[in-house]
């Protein structure tokens, strides 16, 4: 089983250029999606004039800030975005079934948020409605799947206190090592982890939590949900761009060689 | 089996006193939960800054009118409430999975609508983008009942143009014919069919058929839904108010006598 994590960078490309059913068509394996849709909330975001919050963490990297009504938008939108993915699949005859998250993941709300104030210094926030993810049914995502369907997930997951907006990436990875799937596959709009101007073709998982730090924002993100998965017992994480080929570009595994390019 | 079609009337009481699992707890039976909105959609359009158009009928009936804009806040929408309405069962230990209506209802679009215009003469539109229901995947709903989950399912179907908007009541009432449900619960903010003033307790179908132009708007396609589900074999059709006894209120079958106040 291949779970793939469509991420928000191409998402509009994949939707507008009706691009999946082909995409998927080279994948000999059952196959689970996990969508991102950033970019779209930023739009909708604007629609809704609603004006997004971000903060700056201590090491200096900004986010946005999940407050209750941004939570309200990013669910709504992540939504309109799996009923697309969900219509682009079925228009080319492939079942498929989209699923909230908050059926499935489970994850514990952050409660504070150590930011940067204006003058610099840290101060304490309330942690908002994003969360960390704990676990995943799995059982029934592997029924919808002998069940012949793809299913096609939304990262929002559930906490007691509400639904929470989750990390795509790690919802994938997650979602991937709970449902005992053999590759992840973190579709992008890169050709994988470049370093030294090269696409890194092979990679163990202990070398990449060693650079994590050093690699650009966004990428460090996916390579920290590659390791979580491959501890989760993924055999391999490919990194790659689907519009060139999805089976191809950086594969992360538990191999003993450090990195190959 | 038994469907439930949870009306927007009564959606945000449910949700905001987590009534549901508590109605449930009282229905002894594999169960499907069907969610309408209209409410919901008319609060997030104002939001959304974008004002709704409404048609009539030439037989006077006044219509929401579905264009590309509000086909987009309405499945947004409907995906929030299938979001909260999953975090209140799982809140109270109910699995639960939340299932876009685009993967397993299928319509056909309403090419054109006749409506009113403002001199009263009839004319011809495009039809937007509403649909009639045709089919329902049955299999994947039973499949995901017999693995223990009650299937939420939002209002929104898959043909080959577009997805589309259309009638909760008619959706529940397809979902529960295609899925051989022996009833559907049709939980709304009145106590049944009034008639004289009085509650109806027992009808048959073909007499419901007779008068549903005689009662009052929503009800009218209420009983319409209803007639169409005993058609595709369901055995009862209950219209009741879940805040009162979700078992109790208007039966409709296909007995022999006609009604029972």
């Amino acid at each position: 089983m291949i779970v793939i994590k469509i991420g928000g960078s191409i998402l509009e490309k994949i939707i507008n250029e009706n691009a999946l059913p082909n995409i998927l068509n080279n994948i000999n394996d059952d196959i689970i999606i996990v969508h991102g849709g950033g970019n779209y909330l930023n739009k909708y975001s604007d629609e809704f004039g609603y004006e997004q919050k971000f903060v700056t963490s201590p090491e200096g990297i900004k986010s946005r800030y999940t407050d209750k009504k941004t939570l309200e938008i990013f669910t709504m939108v992540m939504s309109l975005i799996n009923e697309k993915i969900v219509h682009s699949l079925r228009n080319s005859g492939i079942n498929a079934l989209g699923i909230n998250g908050v059926s499935i993941i489970n994850a514990k709300r952050k409660d504070k948020l150590i930011i940067l104030n204006e003058k610099n210094r840290k101060m304490v926030i309330d942690g908002g409605y994003t969360g960390k993810i704990t676990s995943v049914n799995s059982d029934i995502i592997k029924n919808i799947v002998l069940s012949g369907y793809i299913p096609v997930i939304s990262p929002v997951a559930y906490s007691p206190e509400s639904y929470l907006n989750i990390d795509a990436d790690r919802a994938a990875a997650y979602i991937a090592g709970y449902t005992g799937a053999s590759t992840l596959i973190m579709a992008t709009n890169v050709d994988g982890l470049y370093w030294d101007g090269t696409v890194v073709e092979d990679a163990d998982s202990e070398y990449i939590k060693s650079i994590i730090t050093s690699v650009g924002h966004g990428m460090d993100k996916k390579l920290m949900a590659a390791t979580e998965a491959i501890d989760l017992g993924v055999q391999n994480v490919i990194i790659s761009n689907p519009f060139k080929d999805i089976m191809h570009g950086t594969v992360i595994s538990r191999k003993t060689h450090a990195m190959k390019i």
